[in-house]
């Protein structure tokens, strides 16, 4: 089959021939129908830092996909051969105090599909049973590959209450476009879309974003505050890792609001824990995967009923060939949600 | 000014002049421009048992409206001459416990307007400032005077997650129609409505319910089983009071699931408490007015941005010198929302 | 090895030799150390109707206890031989909605322990090994074999707030008792018992109970509301099943208030929703076993630190050749928690 | 009257002969019997940078005591004559979007009580009285006068689960001292207190700390690693305001744990956001203040039932002409609490 190989510790990847894999206990093959690519794979692609300490190629890497079940190794009961799946990619212990309490997606002993394990860039995947999601036949397999990012959006907008909040959201890559479309599905009253990439700042208002601002040009903490009559707003959604903007969305909540925090700074940030945390009563979760399976519910909900529309967001569709198109693009970020086919 | 008033401990009611009131201490007096007949008016209209231990005639009846801020009594600063205003219809003592953490809907010495004390079914009323809850003027007044039941629905629907959920509704009066709508603007998957009322069953459809069942013709128990592949429903909101919607709801409710209690039923009821809620692991949440104010603003939020309209639920106005033509409609149940204009 | 066996399906049961039983994959095997009697083995003992339409004998029942692992059937690898364990006797699927969503505890197609399958009154037991709940050695095996129900007395008590809470307690059987020790051992401020037992009500005050109520000479409502001035309790923890005890708790409990039902009615029971609970606003929780596996945390913490102290509680002790002493001491109620050893 | 007056805009401060105040609408005359330092209280003595900007001499300052309130200013009905009353310092505005939300400890036009008003450490008080809390006679006065602070205990100890938990308060001045307390009564596993001053981690092991840690001498990271069997704390109370304890802090802090934080530090602070908040899952809290009034019904419970005693906490009791030495003590740091007696 084809696949897309990270073969050597250097940027780059190469699109090979390998055997199928064979599904072991507990594994289903999937048969893949479409593949997306994250940031993470990016990391990968480009062969940064962090990918350098982590990944130990050979490896066919990616983790976004959807497909058919098409056989099960032993013991693999919890799909059925034809069986439309979606990929959880957080492969748990099952035995640790996380999982044990309902908090599967920050497991003690977590490995990462495509990442600590093979992937699913490739035609074939066998992929522990117990991590794909079936999916309902009416939901688009390109949508059903982007229910791990959008599980994201949700979990991370979710950790609270929206309905009739305003909503500031820093970072309109995929996942903040997501969040974007989630939050005014789940009856937000105004959501607010910052970024530094004016492509990535049309589709927010494609998807409905109230305002969108680019913070090269204006200052998120003026705008905001200006937009809520002075109060600030209350759900601040993190979802950029940048210092800046962690910065501002501090200083943009309201007295009593939320910050959840999906985005990875490289080190550690200055945050003023006094005037943005304790004065303001303030509420901070830090956002890691998706709630195991509360938040897989919810997603499927949104995208069978069409509540939350994933067509403005996935902007591109490229065969696996291509692939290095794929990723040029999002070096660019003049993208939103890339899709590869087998 | 002209005012709708029960004159006599007898059912009916007419319409008279009487002084416009002076606003007191803490009141402001509101020109009345539109006012809304809840089911509780049509009590004290027909002079049912509750309303003779708890009307002392003669009354100026009536609790839903939005006007005008025309005057203001000495000390009523929460509201400014000028200003939009419906009514929050609990007056509360802010002494007791129940004030004092949060609670005020269910304050220990609660008053209602226009059952308690004069009500708005007039030109004029002077009305607690801290009661009144100013309006964006972007709201129609009709629509401004429903907040306060759309309050109940809110408060109702969105006391757990709605989000990706099914929700049944037990009766489709205004509050059960408006809970419908709220369910939908906030996320919710499918949401049925169930009615002994035709009339009303239309309506839920036009406001967008997936599925209406007539409990004259069909078990709902049954039809909500299938609807939900055998699990039944995650969220039963109760908004008839009927023992027999009662046993159903929590017949119907799913293992984990909720059931938000709004209507009345006259006395006690048959609960089969062991399998409708202990093994079931159900939460059961009774629920009295709106929350001070967290419901007022999610409701002010949910009709300005228009995520819930009120169009298919207001179905008939009158003049106020019509109201018996109005209360006549109430207690055929062929209506939505009847408002009455001064 | 000795066993408790429900041979005949009539009431009573024998002690037998049976086999020691081989751990299949996923069990492991367990040397008994100590067993308890709940008031399930009772029912099943005395072969009353419910125990009739669901148990299969010959069974070995019996579901409470603590013992060490001996040896691993294959794959039981969430326990080591040689550990001290007690069992969750909630046998789980791992693949339905409620167990997908952190509600293992109400799993849509869950066994019992003992009732279902073969239970734990012997010498030995084979348990899925998931099941087991590795208990630090320092506490006693008495104890360790009644955490199971000791967790639903955490399970029901803390399904919400009891800080500086006034808690009544209807029912004051073993859960009952250590209800009311959990609730004092987590800042409860005055709590109550309820029953018509003497001998229960006089552990209930060597437990620490505020105050106690034998509900055949005093009537806890009115007991109650002198003793929160006229408020009403906080918490109503239902542990009697009795309708009687039901409609005093909701009618004995304050506005805004929290009831917790774990007893099990024999059919409907008539509540006062609109006064109980609706005009309340109360919440209700229905409980049905522990919370996998949260509730085993905190009743290992209370009873490793003794913050909760079983002594007053386990009242009496035989070797299992008596147990039909046991069994006869339980249906007389004179008696806390009674413990048989192999 | 006497009273303790900040005269001048520098380090210092007089005891003075001044008028008795006279009660205003709303407020009551409080004749004080206990009042006790705060360290906001040493700011002002001092004459730091932050009292400097805030602080308009002359000024009455202090904010913690307790006294009978001996006269009303017209329409003061909260309280009555005789009433032992103690003080929340948030003076609110009853009007904003936080005070209509069940948040006014967090008030949008917040005025501190001895900060932005004249405060109470002089014989007599004039407060509003709605800011009074009637206290129970049986809780002595110098305990009455600290549930301010207790206060603050309360509210971050509890914005989360502590039952079974373990818990780390790093600061243990008088409010992380009370927090230990409050976590053991309220049914914490296991509680450490670090800090630097071995005087003050004395007295916590004296309140009951199940270990402390001198962070000069140890690195309580790695102390608190080791003592939670390499897991991590599931909650860190943030009572230092000192930027190396919310590093330790967040580093030490379990996966899925709370850090709930009342320290106040001097500027922003560099926190490791992706490895201490996003990866763990970590919920922080702001907290401010004490929740009107759900934590004064915890803090007076907690202490009526002696649950929490402050015995070993309050270390010293000074008559007011002595407050000097009370003043100095605080500087040093060598007290728990200290108490001015009129």
């Amino acid at each position: 089959m084809k696949a897309i190989v990270k073969r050597e510790p250097k940027a780059g990847a190469e699109l090979m021939e390998v055997p199928v894999p064979r599904p072991k206990a507990g594994e289903a093959l999937v048969r893949i129908k479409a593949m997306s690519i994250c940031g993470t794979d990016l990391h990968i692609y480009t062969w940064n830092e962090w990918a350098q300490s982590r990944v130990k190629p050979p490896l066919i890497f990616g983790h976004e996909m959807a497909g058919e079940v098409i056989e099960l190794g032993e013991g693999a009961d919890q799909v059925h051969t034809g069986d439309f799946v979606a990929a959880e990619t957080h492969i748990v212990c099952n035995r640790c105090y996380l999982c044990l309490t309902g908090q599967k997606h920050i497991c003690t002993n977590l490995a990462i599909l495509g990442v600590d394990t093979q992937g699913i860039f490739a035609e074939y995947a066998a992929i522990p049973a117990e991590n794909l999601w079936v999916t309902d036949p009416s939901i688009p397999a390109d949508w059903a590959s982007v229910q791990e990012p959008v599980g994201n959006a949700v979990h991370t907008a979710l950790s609270g209450d929206v309905v009739g909040k305003t909503v500031a959201v820093f970072g309109c890559g995929p996942i903040g476009l997501a969040a974007i479309a989630v939050c005014l599905a789940c009856g937000a009253g105004e959501v607010y879309g910052i970024d530094v990439n004016p492509y990535r700042l049309a589709i927010a208002r494609r998807v409905g974003a109230t305002l969108t601002i680019d913070a090269r040009e204006e200052d998120p903490v003026r705008v905001l505050g200006e937009a809520t009559g002075g109060e600030g707003v209350d759900v601040f959604l993190e979802m950029s890792g940048a210092p800046s903007a962690i910065a501002q969305g501090f200083a943009a909540l309201r007295f009593g609001g939320r910050a959840s925090m999906l985005g990875l700074p490289a080190g550690p940030v200055p945050v003023d824990i006094t005037n943005g945390i304790v004065f303001k009563g303030a509420t901070v979760h830090g956002i890691s995967g998706r709630k195991m399976w509360d938040t897989w519910y919810k997603v499927s909900s949104l995208l069978r009923t069409r509540k939350v529309d994933l067509s403005p967001i996935i902007t591109h569709r490229f065969p696996m060939e291509r692939f290095e198109e794929g990723f040029e693009l999002m070096r660019t970020g003049q993208c939103g949600k890339v899709i590869l086919t087998p």
